[in-house]
């Protein structure tokens, strides 16, 4: 989770419109991708030269150009110009800190968001951003170029024209991408969930040092989700509410169904930060507990051996004249009065619950 | 409580309006019961080809169809014909850790609910989605499968035709049915404040290291709780709104009715929430003051005895020339000493209000 | 304060409009009086058949019925009969556990709110339902039947004919019992604010273990206030807006007024709030404190004597060969080096300033 | 900081528009001055008889009317009949416990304020009630009674016709009298904000027991400071809209900037008690670290000197058989033995890094 | 970071209008430079006598005049006559405890801002508040007088022609200033967020006493970051609205760009303020954790060493008759005991898990 304002600051200072590339992935070819259909014609092929776009975009069908990789400011200046994007939009595409936002530029509507994905290995969340451009007849997508996405079974579905959405139009595929990202958030929140769930049992059976570590991690995970999820509820309310012409009718009810998921991760995040809220607190209170039993065999032990042994070092003094040390029976009385101390104090801490 | 997550993860990349089955229920029969009602008439059968539903769509009379099964996506979509359901919605039907929520499709409107029972040998809140589809003179319900719902007794009075239940719409059925699930949260809320109850007087008879266990517990508990019945707001309000021209303007009283009491839930369990923290904050407090006491006690006895131990060490020593040794009163001179300071002691521990 | 969610379930799985009272005052006699008054004439007498309320319906003087007492389905119906009460009105005004809240039924309004007074003798708050019906020449009042209530100084006003109280219409009269009610929370504040302020001063002067139990017995006092009061805002907004032509617009300054005190009454209470929270964090931070104080004795006493002790068993081993042993000055040469380990210990204990 | 629910319960059960006192200046005189002017004209005497109001009222010229002390009813009726006041506003007037408001009642604006001065002598603040009464060409101000207010520099301004004040209308006057109070309020924040400063190096410096008392102080009266502070932002907001036409255009952008001053005052208000939040987590912090001190302290010095007094205690054991004390050596090896332990224990502390 | 309410109150008492500087720069020399421009033209300059002013303000190409240093009234007066500003706008010039704001004039935009940077030295942000005037054809600019700002690369820009800064109008370069402005942020968020880093390494690695004076130091100053950056929101967002006609249609989309920027830092600040919180209950569990454990040690030895020196205090005893004493094993066969005390004591510690 790298922090955004370290990749801002590459900018500070550049007028509006300065192409700067603010992520990690600068290096490497830009893999373009086409894909052109409609619900008889079907067309893949990798896009060496962007000249070919104009083609695609004056013909009717379905165009979606998938960008893999977004360093490269002359290649998104021609994507934009063929396209006709506003500078602050091509801008926008290179800086990948944005937060996720729709803007409606009439021609076209430009959504920012975030595409998570789960690094088993060093167990944390890779952010990616992605950036739609929805036309009436043309879809451009832009990822940082990070290996693999989350639409493997979205270009399947197209290829095979199984289900609608080689019937309907490219708002429809958009939504097809938003849902196949929010989608990816159940996979991230069901990975932090058995973390939290593992977290549970430890801090049940073996509350040791590392489990706030743990806590403190999963609790900054969960600012990152919902940093990322947040503003995509605004996002797709909006584009529910269908102000541009761009989503059609019969797509809404979809883009309803990705804001019910939506709110739905949020209401988990916000339950998984209250957990975690109060597992702390259990914690904290366990080690409490523990350190009051500690002080109590201290306690116990110091209360029943210290008199005992003052009574021990009474008779371990070397004055002349100590008459009980003549006595026959003195080394047994001492042991008798030593077992009586003991059992007192023993009584003591029966009567306060401590035994 | 099994998590949302985790359920929805089985349907991560399959196109909107795939049919797969979220829950845990995806064994046995799944039960059709059909209700056909008006003031006059009464019929009640299993329905075992879901064809028949197309004579009572036609027919005037009101006709209520209970599934009680939710992972048979052939019958689904059969009944999804026959009433002319959205595809997202019998997916809806289907993934049962939707949030609850109201959808107007104009022909009918889809509400999703959660119908909550106290299991009480486990002591645990076992949630089960149900779904309701009212139409002009139909409304579909869809349980998840577990056995037994909290209908029971609107069955009875439909059969009876007691009260206005067969002299109104469904739209008056369909607000029955809310009425029954909301009067439920009170069943769990009440389970949940007797447990508070007994929590408070443990906390203050005999607090101990599973109380804190406990307080996490009911939070959970409440989160969610609080999860199910917050949505549950906004579904009653739009409902109570009368957009759709299904709800009819006599039982809008009613709906703002099962609003009232839904509002009361949420109050209920905000007060609960509040109440746990601070029976947390009791608690901590309460380990906190009994480790003081704990220390108070162990100061008190080292500082009276390392004092007087020290002193009988002292007249232990083997030095060849001690002259208090040879003292005749040299035993009960040092004993009144010690005497002197573990009195001085005293003195010291009551003034400063340890005994 | 008795647990809503108790009461609630004697209801659960009942139809609408289910006369059920769910209070705990099911037995007695219910009490009805009648009050008929305007500029000029005035009556008072208790309501022995509850059919005479036709007549006075008809009369257009102004009408103040109150019945003590709401256990009595069969006499409620009547009444509902006589003035045209909705069915869900009369299971409302059984339902003792009503949140506050408004509701227009055209011809009368309908108001419930909590009567609150302090049980001087058990320290705790009492509520009880008082429901209004206000229509356009009658108020209907209902009372749970608990002795008492705090209405006396009203009825007093009336029958002087003092103040305007008998020129203006029943609106008024219904604004006079609201502001009366809200006066009644003015008592339960400040009977709430002496408690604050008593836990104040002990927690300054003895902070013992109750003041924990205190705090949070007053939190929860606090919050059964809040939610009698907070609705109740809502209420006096709406009655103010006017929206009904019951209220009358000389009226609506009157209420707003009502407004005002409800709105301090809220301030007053999350201000209490507030304290209590920070008197809970004083509370923990001076046990804290204080246990550092005793550790500090402890440890101070430990360290110094603890090495003195030791010096005093080395030179009481009986080693055949010890050279100390026979030295002249032995025994006060151990002394002074005893002397000197703790002098230095103090040294070093000022410097931490422990001491 | 007197309660405001002591004061309120004064008027419980009495009927609206009641003239009660509620406040603690009820002796004494009240000081009636009257400043008449125009751009050209300036009077300025004190008023023995209120009738002499309505001379005043009949000319075109501004009037200021400043009454300081409002427990006299005769008066206030007197001076409310002359400029034909509604009998509600004379009643808040005398009920010193309001909160911040403002009303329009069409002929005149009734506006509620606390005037705050900061008593040096006690070290809190002295709320004093003030009232408005703005009509096109009169303004009235009721003060409680307490000697002095934060207006002697407006009236300077008055006398000399320096600025505009005299060129404008009341209104303008009202907004001088606004701004005065509101600036009264950056004085309190001053002196809070000086205390808080002490408080900070206190923190760090000596964290005494007194820390979290004075944190306990300086929260209560930011709560009081809040509260009086926090409705004013709507009053203001009401005001700047100039939805009543005694308010002239050429005033607004004077209120507006009123407005901004009392945002800054609630901002800083609520910087300054986030800021005693974290200071009270400093603290006890704080506290928890020197008990991790103190603790480690004991438990070196135990931890070295038990196992050392122990071996003499051995040796001090007066079996008859016990071949080491026949060594010549035994003494020294025994002396030697001690040493190695201490190093031992001396080594594992280090380790521990707790030296 | 000086208190906001310091320096207000050398205003207290003042009429409107009153030109008071508020700030700390009231020495030294007031620069004013000139840069009056289109795209064909550009003149900069120093301003020496403010009259000149108005041949720039009558001449249509775009005039922006800094102004660096707010104390000089009679200058700011000059000003404010030749460009027509209201004299509360010439009073908020001085007054440099401005909250951010917007205001309409009609003829010009009032915009306040905080400029923020980064004292690397102390370690510390440095505000200085920047006001904008802006009109159709001129844009004023004035600082507080700090050596510096952030607006240099924009001066670049506007000498070299490059981008369309010297195309577009007065409106683009106000925009260019904010953007500035917004961007100076991100470095402030970048040094925090490094300095969170840092103290989350040390809290993990060596969790000493400075660490929560650390995050206390951070806290305050994300808690002024806030306070300066939050008002920037509506700022920005009521700008973007275009209610005023200064602002083209063309810049609307780069003001929407810095919005989101701000939006962005807001994010930032709050997540930041969060991490730091859970931070400090790290600190806290890790401070109460390490406590158990010295304990444990502490108990440990006691609890071993207590009894046996209790053992060696018996044997140690001077009575005369103790026949374990003569017996020939009696040493061997104490220190057998010994041993076996220590080794079930250590068996104790390991069942309950302390070792």
């Amino acid at each position: 989770m790298p922090r955004t304002s370290k990749r801002r600051t590459k900018k500070v200072g550049l007028p509006a419109g300065s192409l700067v590339y603010t992520g990690e992935q600068a290096v490497g070819k830009v893999d373009v991708t086409l894909i052109d259909y409609d619900e008889q014609t079907f067309e893949e092929r990798p896009l060496h030269a962007v000249d070919e776009c104009v083609v695609y975009k004056a013909k009717p069908t379905a165009t979606w150009i998938n960008v893999d990789g977004v360093h490269d400011p002359a290649m998104l200046e021609k994507i934009g110009e063929c396209f006709g994007l506003h500078r602050l939009v091509i801008e926008d595409l290179m800086s990948v800190v944005q937060r996720p936002k729709v803007e409606d530029f009439g021609e076209y509507l430009f959504v920012v968001l975030k595409m998570l994905t789960y690094d088993e290995k060093d167990g944390r969340i890779v952010p990616e951003q992605v950036s739609l451009i929805v036309g009436d007849n043309f879809l451009l997508s832009f990822q940082e170029g990070i290996k693999g996405d989350v639409f493997p079974l979205i270009r399947d579905r197209l290829r095979a024209g199984r289900g609608k959405i080689r019937k309907m139009g490219v708002d429809y595929l958009a939504y097809s991408l938003l849902d196949a990202l929010v989608d990816g958030y159940f996979v991230i929140l069901e990975k932090l969930g058995d973390r939290i769930d593992l977290l549970e049992e430890d801090l049940i059976a073996r509350p040791g040092k590392t489990v706030v570590g743990q806590i403190y991690q999963l609790k900054r995970e969960l600012l990152f989700l919902h940093k990322a999820v947040w503003p995509l509820r605004e996002v797709l309310a909006a584009l529910e509410r269908r102000e541009s012409p761009i989503i059609q009718e019969t797509t809404a009810p979809y883009l309803r169904d990705v804001y019910d998921h939506v709110v739905q991760v949020i209401d988990s995040v916000e339950i998984y930060r209250d957990m975690l809220s109060t597992m702390l607190d259990l914690y904290l209170s366990s080690v409490s507990f523990r350190l009051n039993e500690v002080m109590k065999v201290l306690t116990i032990i110091a209360t029943i051996f210290m008199p005992l042994t003052f009574i021990a070092g009474v008779y371990g003094m070397n004055f002349k004249y100590m008459p009980e040390l003549e006595w026959r029976s003195g080394y047994f009385l001492s042991l008798g009065v030593m077992g009586a101390v003991a059992v007192g104090m023993m009584v003591f801490f029966k009567r306060k619950k401590w035994l």
